[in-house]
């Protein structure tokens, strides 16, 4: 059976492709519910019907394989039939990045965050960023359809602080990788602690305050290469390393 | 000196941070010309005067150390002080992808080929690809802006191709590395040969006729990570693995 989505103009089977998401609290043992958006998409968009198969995630890990027993366009109950659990991985890369002014550009760093497989996200004003006002519904709602997009088991949290002073503390035992060309710079290698920071500064760089920070935490310095990056694609760059990890 | 770019609202050191683009043709032994845009943007927009130092590339490995003799809003004529020339890259990396449907995306893997050191960006009509209409001019102007954001010294040519058949055929004594997930897909490794040709699906993927085709070419399949990726977050991906090299 095939559906033609009216979002993306595409005609999606009926499998994995369409999963939804819903958060913990409207999951029990056997039942799972879709409200809001997730509902609408599944009733109105997609026009699942009782007694349909869908897949819904909580990301946390849980995929479930259910029957849908009711549907409205505002909520949606499935019986569930199956549950896959992924545990959380042993390494995780939390990424954290200096605001970004541009709204594009900012929201192209989070979704791709996503795709690359980042565990966290977290956003700082950074010495040299620019002031500017971050929609954080607007960002998880980017990082849900990522998340979704790309079948990822687990949807990062979005994490927003001051200063990397607070990004560091928030991450005390974290070892810090930090994308910056002083002389000592290495080339990433393999990850050698299971939590990483991996650190991205602003368009301007970091400030020597931030970088003194980041040496007195042992931060371990590398390069992404000798073009001079915008901080969207350091932000691809640097989790693109890190891909198998 | 600090000038305030009336398009960026920064304010730019007179250094090599502003390089300007002008073709070879425009270039003789002690004298560069610059037209266009890119005088305007000297003029008007960052008020360059007589007698200011201006760095200019040619995309063709030369940087230009030079001193404006005479400027107007259509042309800049600037005596040449010194050179500076970088050879090509012994292991060139040609990026090659499906159309994108979506304008903005495809605009994205266009700028961050060329931030990701892509020697040439080859964009084809894949069996999967939706139709698109493809802006070249547009792709142009938006790899002339990333090549000198970058501080690239070699300008990536844009090249249309209507199909892997003709990509296969253009570039006949690369090396194909192929983003594709059979079974005997490999993590990437170094590359092992100087002329590589990265070949990057469109969102639906590779077609069987396709992977046939890479196939006899002897390609080598890599996977990039166990996530769903978007093709333009592939195109990042791929080039990320080979900064170094």
């Amino acid at each position: 059976m095939q559906i033609l989505c009216a979002l993306c103009g595409k005609y999606n089977k009926l499998t994995m492709d369409n999963i939804f998401y819903t958060s913990s609290e409207n999951i029990t043992n056997n039942q799972l519910q879709l409200t809001g958006q997730e509902a609408r998409h599944a009733a109105k968009v997609l026009r699942f019907n009782i007694g349909d198969e869908l897949f819904a995630s909580d990301g946390k890990g849980n995929v479930y394989r259910t029957t849908i027993t009711s549907i409205t366009k505002s909520s949606v109950l499935a019986e569930i039939e199956e549950t896959h659990f992924e545990p959380e991985p042993n390494i995780k890369k939390v990424l954290a990045f200096g605001a970004i002014k541009k709204r594009d550009r900012l929201e192209f760093a989070v979704e791709k965050a996503v795709e690359l497989d980042a565990w966290e996200i977290c956003i700082f004003d950074a010495d040299h960023s620019e002031r500017s006002r971050i929609n954080e519904e607007r960002l998880g709602s980017i990082a849900l359809s990522a998340f979704k997009q790309s079948k990822r088991k687990w949807l990062p949290d979005i994490i927003i602080k001051r200063s990397m002073d607070e990004v560091l503390e928030h991450y005390l035992d974290h070892q810090a990788i930090v994308a910056h060309v002083p002389e000592e710079s290495v080339q990433p290698k393999s990850l050698e602690h299971n939590d990483n920071l991996l650190l991205i500064g602003p368009e301007g760089g970091f400030s020597e305050r931030e970088i003194k920070l980041c040496t007195e935490r042992n931060g371990q310095f590398i390069s992404l290469g000798r073009n001079r990056l915008r901080a969207e694609t350091a932000v691809m760059a640097i989790l693109s390393q890190y891909l198998f990890e």
